[in-house]
């Protein structure tokens, strides 16, 4: 998407053919940076660093670590050694061990300028793959823009969004934003409430950032609002990202999301959520007892980042000494989705309506 | 309650006879401090700056501000200017003009000092009923503590609370705290997970100190964690206060306690309000529709105030030139309210409800 007019992807080959360019997310939205990763360690510590986040964005990203692995060393022994290193970076990003096995199974039969080249090319078309996900994600799902701006003559069609499932996370549209900047580009008016998204805060610092920078009209409100707005007629639909979806149409999503489900529900607020077919576990049917919750370190919660001075600081916010709990995501009910928004279409939130858009999975 | 094994209130008449003592809750919990108030302005933002917060405490602040005023200025025409000075501070809190309306009907008929003095001593008497309204609150709401006790053999109560309904919300005790002291004194194991409560943070600066202080097990979460822990059974009830409270048992509190009633009716957890008499609006029956909405500045939302170093600073978390928007309060239904713990007992959230412990006010 545009940077104040200009088009960026957040992951990108350099013009010297060999080297990749990636957006320093660590900065945000405090500076805006670029980086450049001319090795397999670099590019282990951006993920590790979290320079590069977002599961598809992580995934596109090793699959490049591995081709500039093999740059220096194309042997079956340097591969392997760089999958195992590179999958080490984020055990838990399913998405990542994905990626790199389809790097390798395209290389696995060449070797040296061939088995590199093939890397390379591996490496860009899933970024390729993961754009045009994305931007039918953005068609899909603008649609469902499009129905309630045909209610509201010209006033902006009113959007709640939590977290960041904006093109930061992926290589380029985003997932939940997609419909929003495809709506936004075809002049249909749209203005998003942002999330700010404690404790990581990525709705304040990435999501507010992403939508400015692309001219889309936003506003932050902290997490405990969105109830009252949709009480007060202030949301029209909310639009979310998941990290894994269930095959029932339960939603792994940032803590906070099923509160935000909850308040829809209440409130006669329709709730997608944009599930691109990666997002989508298809051994698993119950999200509430089937997904483990991971915990994260007590400091995310007692203390804030942000800048003072022209400088990023962290501000411990609670007594010294005060403990905390740190639950980093929650799944929100098949029952309170109005539908998903895949990249292969809109359905219903459950193993019928999933089926209908990817037979190939039905049972 | 103590600090340190000092026995302090929120407010207290000064050795002087005349000037108002505070404590400067803006600074905690990083500093300890407190203010000394000798003027009606200087009260008036004293709440406006929130150095005193929390409905109850309000009242019993105004009530001093109005003695501040007529002890400069005793005539009718400088009440009546104060009093409106006075309601402007706060919008949504009704104990704020009901305190102010004690003090105008105990003064109008008395002039000069006579009406001064008799401004100070309805005021202090506003302290002394605040205080004993809220230890009736603590002694009804522990036997629902009890209650849950006695089915969880010797483990903790798990209680989550929004905000900071404590004793730093009113003059001593506190109204959603007083009956997990009482418990907590009693001997009866109890654990409250905090909710941070952005904007302003008052649940990971002021419960979390006055709890900590008094040495109550507790547990800071983000505002979106509470969802998933009452999913996960890590909730045995839910104990909030409220600035207002219609006479149908709408309840008008934190932005954010919407959301968390709506988690607690989904997952079958009981959801208390700890509703003092003073917090009642007889007037209203509607609190949606009827309960003015504080907005306040975006700095709120798009900073953070916490320490580093020592020193207390403001991280900015948001894009320059973010757009925030900062809804205070939101109105939770009665139907999402289990029960309302008054300083009169434990009654439903409904108009039969309130009647039965208010029958004065039957129609």
């Amino acid at each position: 998407m545009d940077i104040n007019g200009t088009h960026y992807r957040t992951i990108w080959l350099e013009d010297d053919g060999w080297s990749v360019g990636i957006i320093d997310q660590t900065l945000l939205p405090h500076e805006f940076s670029t980086a450049r990763l001319t090795s397999l360690e670099e590019t282990c510590v951006a993920i590790e660093t979290m320079q590069v986040r977002g599961a598809p964005l992580i995934g596109v990203t090793a699959a490049y670590g591995l081709a500039l692995a093999l740059r220096s060393d194309s042997s079956d022994d340097a591969m392997f050694q760089a999958i195992q290193r590179l999958t080490a970076t984020r055990p838990t990003a399913v998405n990542l061990q994905w990626a790199l096995e389809r790097v390798r199974k395209a290389v696995e039969k060449l070797t040296g300028a061939d088995r590199i080249s093939a890397a390379y090319a591996k490496a860009s078309g899933l970024a390729e793959e993961d754009v045009s996900a994305c931007a039918r994600i953005g068609r899909h799902g603008a649609e469902l823009i499009y129905e309630v701006a045909g209610g509201k003559k010209d006033q902006p069609v009113q959007i709640l969004t939590h977290c960041n499932a904006g093109w930061l996370a992926t290589v380029d549209w985003g997932t939940a934003l997609a419909p929003v900047y495809r709506a936004h580009d075809a002049g249909v008016p749209v203005h998003v409430w942002v999330d700010e998204t404690r404790p990581r805060n990525q709705g304040a610092a990435l999501t507010m950032w992403e939508l400015m920078a692309h001219g889309v009209p936003c506003t932050l409100v902290v997490d405990n609002a969105g109830g009252h707005m949709m009480q007060k007629g202030l949301v029209d639909l909310c639009l979310v990202g998941t990290d894994r979806t269930t095959r029932r149409g339960d939603v792994a999503n940032k803590i906070g999301t099923y509160l935000k489900a909850l308040a829809a529900r209440d409130n006669g607020v329709p709730f997608y959520v944009a599930a691109p077919a990666s997002s989508i576990d298809w051994s698993l049917d119950d999200g509430m007892s089937g997904i483990e919750i991971e915990q994260r370190s007590s400091e995310e919660v007692t203390q804030v980042i942000g800048r003072n001075n022209g400088e990023v600081q962290a501000v411990e916010i609670a007594p010294p000494g005060a403990k905390a709990a740190n639950f980093a995501f929650d799944v929100t009910p098949a029952r309170l989705v109005t539908a998903l928004v895949t990249d292969r279409g809109v359905c219903p939130a459950s193993r019928e309506g999933l089926f209908s858009r990817f037979p190939e999975h039905a049972a």
